[in-house]
């Protein structure tokens, strides 16, 4: 019988993925779920990773993943494994399409018979899919490239959330309340501000206030990098939640500012940047810890959460875990089709019985690359100091449900690709 | 049947408990023990609870436990959470007996009736435990005093390791096992220095290298408080590093001292001191970090683990609450037998098998209090930026299985007692 539906699958070759950007505990199941997709279409030959992103690539170290992954417990651990299995790279395209980089990578993917490009990364790497996907079609070489997302910091347009932003909150969610918890034993006036990564946008640092939907210890104010922060409506904030209990917990965005667009974090003098031309950030918290101990004068710590936020493979969300293997495993067949340019975003669906799926779509990677989605000023309190409850209902979903690693020893055990 | 090893019961009464000191992951697993155990004891009446330690005692702060803690969940759930459950204080006891605090202590105690007194905490709470002790002797009042341990240093002497201690490597060991994962992603020079408890023992650093027996990413170098730290002989140590391989990891101890006794971490400077009398530390990683930047030049990063390190219920040995808890009710059996001002300590099995099991012993809580123990030096190798492999088969037991804890969407469920 003849099915209609039938079209000719486009050409015949190998594929490649790669990893950049900053880690997340997710990454790598992100790569699972696009190595098993790839490996079930017809049209693709081999899989080959980039080590070190795109830089890696330019430099030929490229690893084909036959004998890397094999069996079904290799990509069990690989999914629970975070960082970037295949190493990652901060490189930044060249804007001018004529720049030499880009026939000398179009050679290299000739060299394996590349026809099949994933790119997994944040903001900064969709900008390079997007790059290579617009030279690919100036170029005559039959090639389809592909952007599969993945941040910590939620802060891409068009999608739900970002895969791996559930297992950072989890994270961060839980230490927060640990933290709180921690502090609530001492009767003794005291101040604990938590500095959590993002630089524009305050998804991350809402994220400390979710134990409250449970009733939990988790942080009292909440300072988002949306709002305009003010010291002194600060330190009045800080008095009033000392009034009620002698320990209070303070969550802030590393990239809180003021009204002026000053940066709180003290660095921001220093002038330095980092190679995407973002300003590098460090101690905000350390800042308020100063003013609160000088205009309040109580005991006052801060703790920087760093790393661990977007690495802590032992605390990963169930739902982040499945979903970055599902929308690994979508790209996949989606470039397999013959679809080029494209970037996957979550669209949550709207079940009649009110629970929690996604589904993933497609749109030009053009569309979301160097954009950057802020927390809407409706799930931020009037006061500016705290998110609203409707906010983390929002959240809640994309934490549900826990991974069980593989351990050894009492520790994790990670998965390598060498 | 005559029985002839039936001796008399001490006194009928009530018992009270009490937490001390700086939190753990694994001080309320000992409660839960105190409380199961003391309910055992035909002799004791009801079980009273400290709010806050001594010092909430001594404001009259005292809560009847029969109602907060009843159902197996409910001991279930208080060995899953961290921190002090009944609340904790830093408050050291006057040396001079004769002080009016002890009558006044006392005065609360036979207001209560209580007769049996059990004191959780570290270093420091010991000392107040055998003060006591001690103060109970003179006062015409029948009494039985009994130090519990907990400190996640490990520096308590005569025990062979201390409860809570085992999940605060595990944890320590866990997130410096991501965090070398997370640095190993970059082809950059880049040296990553984590700073971990330990003012004057350099235990919980060595944690940091105890993924190295299961062949993980660890860190490379690591220096306990008991070494003496030369500024020149690190930087050489790291640029060694760095020829092979481009991300290093190191691990201090908050407390390295270099060769004239100074504090490597800035704020020594200040002079400031805690309440008993211990220097206030902070920043040695961050003089590094410094350091490194001034003599090497490469791309250097700064974490301190803080807080989560004594708190991170969520990652928990499986080992150590269930010690934690066994130290409790053999504590609270000890003092129902009328034992007074012991302590109580692990001993090493010597299993002729090779496995792994503690027994409890007591001893006078005087033997203990107001002594430090270090790190044996045949343990930190010759260089002094490293501990032996010997250190860590012996540190690797106290880690081992995970416990399951309570969660409600998605974050852990945290024990209270009002």
């Amino acid at each position: 019988m003849f099915d209609d539906n039938k079209q000719a699958l486009p050409i015949s070759g190998n594929a490649i993925v790669g990893q950049s950007g900053g880690p997340t505990a997710a990454i790598n199941a992100t790569l699972s779920g696009v190595i098993k997709g790839l490996r079930k279409c017809e049209n693709i030959k081999r899989v080959y990773g980039m080590k070190n992103g795109i830089e890696g690539l330019i430099n030929g170290n490229v690893v084909d993943l036959a004998s890397a992954v094999t069996t079904e417990e290799d990509y069990y651990a690989l999914e629970c494994t975070p960082a970037a299995a295949l190493g990652s790279c901060r490189k930044k395209l060249p804007s001018d399409l004529n720049d030499p980089i880009y026939p000398k990578i179009f050679e290299i993917f000739r060299q394996y018979d590349i026809r099949y490009v994933l790119y997994i990364g944040g903001n900064d790497s969709m900008d390079t899919a997007s790059k290579l996907s617009a030279y690919a079609k100036e170029a005559n070489y039959e090639i389809y490239v592909m952007g599969v997302p993945k941040t910590i910091d939620n802060d891409l347009v068009v999608t739900d959330h970002t895969p791996g932003f559930g297992s950072a909150i989890k994270y961060i969610a839980t230490t927060v309340e640990e933290i709180a918890r921690d502090c609530s034993i001492y009767a003794v006036q005291a101040v604990t501000i938590v500095e959590i990564m993002g630089r524009d946008a305050g998804w991350l640092a809402a994220g400390a206030a979710l134990p409250r939907l449970s009733g939990q210890a988790c942080a009292d104010l909440v300072y988002v990098a949306e709002t305009e922060f003010d010291f002194d409506e600060f330190i009045e904030d800080v008095k009033k939640e000392l009034e009620k209990k002698p320990n209070v917990v303070i969550a802030v965005s590393e990239g809180i500012k003021t009204k002026d667009g000053k940066y709180v974090g003290e660095s921001e003098q220093s002038g330095s940047v980092d190679i995407f031309g973002h300003k590098y950030l460090a101690g905000a918290a350390r800042v308020l810890e100063s003013c609160i101990r000088a205009k309040i004068g109580c005991k006052c710590r801060s703790i920087e959460m760093s790393l661990p936020q977007r690495c802590a493979g032992h605390c990963l969300s169930k739902t982040d875990i499945e979903e970055s293997v599902l929308v690994g495993a979508s790209c996949a067949k989606h470039v397999a089709a013959g679809n080029s340019g494209d970037f996957a975003f979550f669209i949550r669906d709207n079940n009649a019985d009110g629970s929690y799926s996604v589904s993933v779509g497609f749109c030009p990677v053009s569309r979301i690359a160097n954009q950057i989605k802020r927390i809407p000023a409706e799930y931020i309190n009037e006061r500016g100091n705290n998110v609203t409850d409707e906010l983390l209902h929002y959240l809640q979903p994309l934490i549900l449900g826990e991974v069980q690693i593989p351990m050894k020893n009492g520790l994790p055990v990670h998965f390598t690709i060498d």
